[in-house]
């Protein structure tokens, strides 16, 4: 039986962060950049007045469009699908709305991956795979397999897990 | 820590039977109830040129709308609540569409669940939970778990299962 790979969405495959910038600059007129996130969240960034706007960004249709994958995760995923069972497993009731833009997200850049294999839901200490990749150390906590913090500014500074820098070297881990 | 239970929606919770026998027969006016139903899914006995409609039900956006709940459920599901863990998990990747009204239609009938604990997938192997409930038995057999069967005329002649009657004999075993 193939060992199995959850692997999260926002901000381990799909670069969500860049369009949260873009969107939040573009509509307050405001400079920020990734360099500028280190340690933080969107959220910990925006002022208070603007927290629900940017807050349901992810909710909006569009913010899924064009989203950016990162770099090498489409070849290095359907290298891994070969010897691994992949799971894409994504916290999408924070954003109810987003779910048929996750799915058709999913569908376009990793058609190789059926969706009986994609699972949204809230708290995945309730999967059952060998290792999660994630950017989100909670998840990562209540998680009961083996788990690795995929890189991402707001997790910088966290040094209790096992921190993966790319897809190249989650490709390099798991050959 | 709590045991958990994940319990499935279509045809354990939500009688969606119902919906589609209604449908069905307005739209083609035949006549079929429940009792025609023993050994078999709708698929089973619709018209082969309809079958590809019929599988479509699902996805209209009304085909959640007003669903029954399964008697008891409500009232044995916020009992178990105190207990147990307790996840709605539906293979809803079959129905992409159906994301957005089987949310809204738990949220209407089980607002004491977290929508954390809802999981949409497609396979439920994958699930890290004790107990699943569930009506069909190509999930209790994927299932890592304890799993019983929810009696439904689809499975009613499947004896390899425990089967479970209602939700007041759920509730009972639960206790």
């Amino acid at each position: 039986m193939k060992q199995s790979i959850a692997i999260d969405m926002d901000e381990t495959v799909a670069d969500t962060l860049s369009r949260h910038l873009e969107w939040y600059c573009k509509e307050f007129g405001v400079s920020l950049n990734k360099k500028d996130m280190k340690g933080k969240r969107i959220y910990d960034v925006v002022s208070k007045e603007n927290l629900d706007t940017v807050k349901n960004y992810p909710n909006h249709p569009d913010f899924f469009k064009d989203l950016p994958v990162f770099e090498d995760a489409v070849s290095v995923i359907q290298e891994l699908s070969i010897k691994y069972d992949i799971y894409f497993v994504s916290a999408a009731m924070e954003y109810p709305n987003s779910f048929n833009a996750k799915y058709e997200w999913l569908k376009q850049h990793f058609s190789f991956i059926s969706d009986m294999n994609y699972i949204f839901c809230g708290y995945k200490g309730m999967l059952n795979c060998d290792y999660l990749i994630d950017d989100s150390s909670r998840h990562i906590d209540a998680f009961n397999g083996d788990g690795y913090l995929f890189n991402a500014p707001h997790n910088s500074e966290q040094t209790n897990y096992k921190r993966i820098n790319s897809w190249a070297e989650i490709g390099a881990l798991f050959a």
